[in-house]
């Protein structure tokens, strides 16, 4: 059956039935507004848009996979603030003649998502668009902590990485050139693996900047560096290349560290932490801050692809 | 310059220029997410999506207009819940031919129309989107109070309206039918006159349920009318038809009650206040609820339009 079919009421209640309330929701889908917790008296909120061909495509990855992306690129924004995530309002355009199906497992992948650290989908607006879009905003709780700004790494901090890194990269080359192998670093594009406790933790251990991995480790460092009016340096050999990376990366003539520096849509958190911090679990250190500006790669400039910018 | 010249994070930067942060803004945009004051410990939240060629025509409306209008949409749904609006999302897909002007003229229409409540723009996304979209997240306070639900209204209890209603679909009509005048029909569907105050002044006065009036006011009370399991009945000599309106319709050959009674996107707020509620000011008795279901107009079914369906 198409949207157009059920139409906007019934894709709404189609939905709506396959959502749960979690702890933080007080008033779910299906007001005006939906209302959420905020014990911590402030609310922390972030907003991504997801388009078809863009930032997905509809032969690559389910309905589901792209919930779990959508919701996962929102959520990891909660964490690099060290806040944990509540809710999440989607935002759905799509082409009278998507399949309800479709749409239902996108629901299904979203909540998914959110049911990771405890949040759930308390609100959306649907509407027909020629070009299948999806608007997330995710909201958070800071439990009383500071926020974890970009702006706060200093001259001597080490720089550490939670969660994976170039995965999703390497699965977005591999599909790319028209393969669907190894099936590892496909999953890793379809879905990231975004390390959500660890921002919290970050924030608790003393992380004096944080921000999550979206455009590229090296541009998303850059945004550290220049709001901290600092130089940053990423250290090669921290990273262990794994044996699936290497060898997808040689069958393709690619340089691993293309995607490990380069390629965005991971989602690991990367933070700055004062010298001699016992990192907390999950984290490793990449590198170190030092007075100055910019980012580089074993002391010298990367002259590899920074990241992504959305409308070159 | 198009967007694509002045590039994503150029675009970024100009639209953040433009902003100001208001008073519940302890973080504006720039970092991962931003941070609202939620002084109240719940936060409501709200999200709609507008699409070009389905929301707006930009032959028909300002970049201005457009961000006015999807603020007004929005802000609307938190009056409706009897809250204070305090912060703007915006997710914004653009081809990359659109002029920077019009991306900024949207920031500024979205930043006046946030600003008549105090609330501002705090946080978005930017991508490239052969459909120009606009998906915007509002945020509100409920200062201490209960939530004014779709689901309270008791039989007895008396309907009233805040606001203009069926001015914005008189303008569409004019529009549609190549007009330009009445201005004050084509400027009341290009920026709605949303009368935010009025929500939680309901609220104050012991209003039961309440709804904004965005799909047409038969449709939005009959939302009320299911979730509330109770019969509406409206009452038309308890609206004034302005000479203006009846002048357009009566030359477009249109009754004036389809636009009042059916028309969306005036963004008026319809509650329901228990018998013998005196009526906080802008508010104005239009019906009655009823033991039964369903919604009447003068005590008849209705036969004109009800509303609007996105994906019909």
């Amino acid at each position: 059956m198409s949207i157009a079919e059920a139409g906007e009421f019934g894709l709404i209640a189609r939905v709506i039935a396959r959502l749960e309330n979690g702890p933080t929701t007080l008033l779910g889908p299906g007001d005006d507004s939906a209302i959420v917790a905020a014990p911590d008296g402030r609310i922390v909120a972030s907003t991504d848009v997801l388009v078809e061909g863009r930032h997905f495509r509809r032969d690559w990855s389910s309905g589901a996979d792209v919930g779990h992306r959508a919701a996962g690129a929102n959520l990891a924004d909660i964490a690099a603030m060290g806040a944990t995530p509540t809710a999440l309002l989607v935002g759905l355009c799509a082409p009278t003649d998507l399949d309800v199906s479709w749409a239902e497992d996108l629901a299904d992948g979203l909540a998914a998502e959110a049911g990771l650290v405890g949040a759930s989908v308390v609100g959306g607006d649907m509407s027909s668009s020629p070009t299948l879009t999806i608007a997330v905003t995710a909201l958070g709780d800071l439990g009383g902590r500071k926020p974890v700004l970009r702006s706060g790494a200093e001259p001597g901090d080490v720089i550490a990485l939670a969660g994976r890194i170039g995965h999703a990269a390497a699965g977005y080359t591999v599909l790319s050139r028209g393969f669907r192998t190894p099936k590892a670093l496909v999953e890793a594009y379809r879905r990231p693996a975004v390390p959500y406790e660890a921002g919290p933790a970050a924030s608790r251990a003393g992380a004096t900047a944080m921000i999550d991995v979206s455009d590229g480790l090296l541009q998303d460092l850059g945004h550290i560096a220049r709001a901290s009016v600092v130089g940053v340096d990423v250290r090669t050999d921290a990273f262990e290349v794994s044996d699936q990376m290497r060898d997808a990366a040689t069958a393709l003539g690619v340089d691993p560290f293309q995607w490990i520096l380069g390629g965005g849509d991971d989602h690991a958190l990367v933070a700055t932490f004062p010298p001699g911090t016992g990192l907390p679990e999950g984290w490793q250190e990449i590198g170190v801050v030092h007075e100055g500006t910019g980012v580089t790669v074993d002391r010298k400039p990367w002259s590899g692809p920074l990241g992504w910018d959305h409308f070159r």
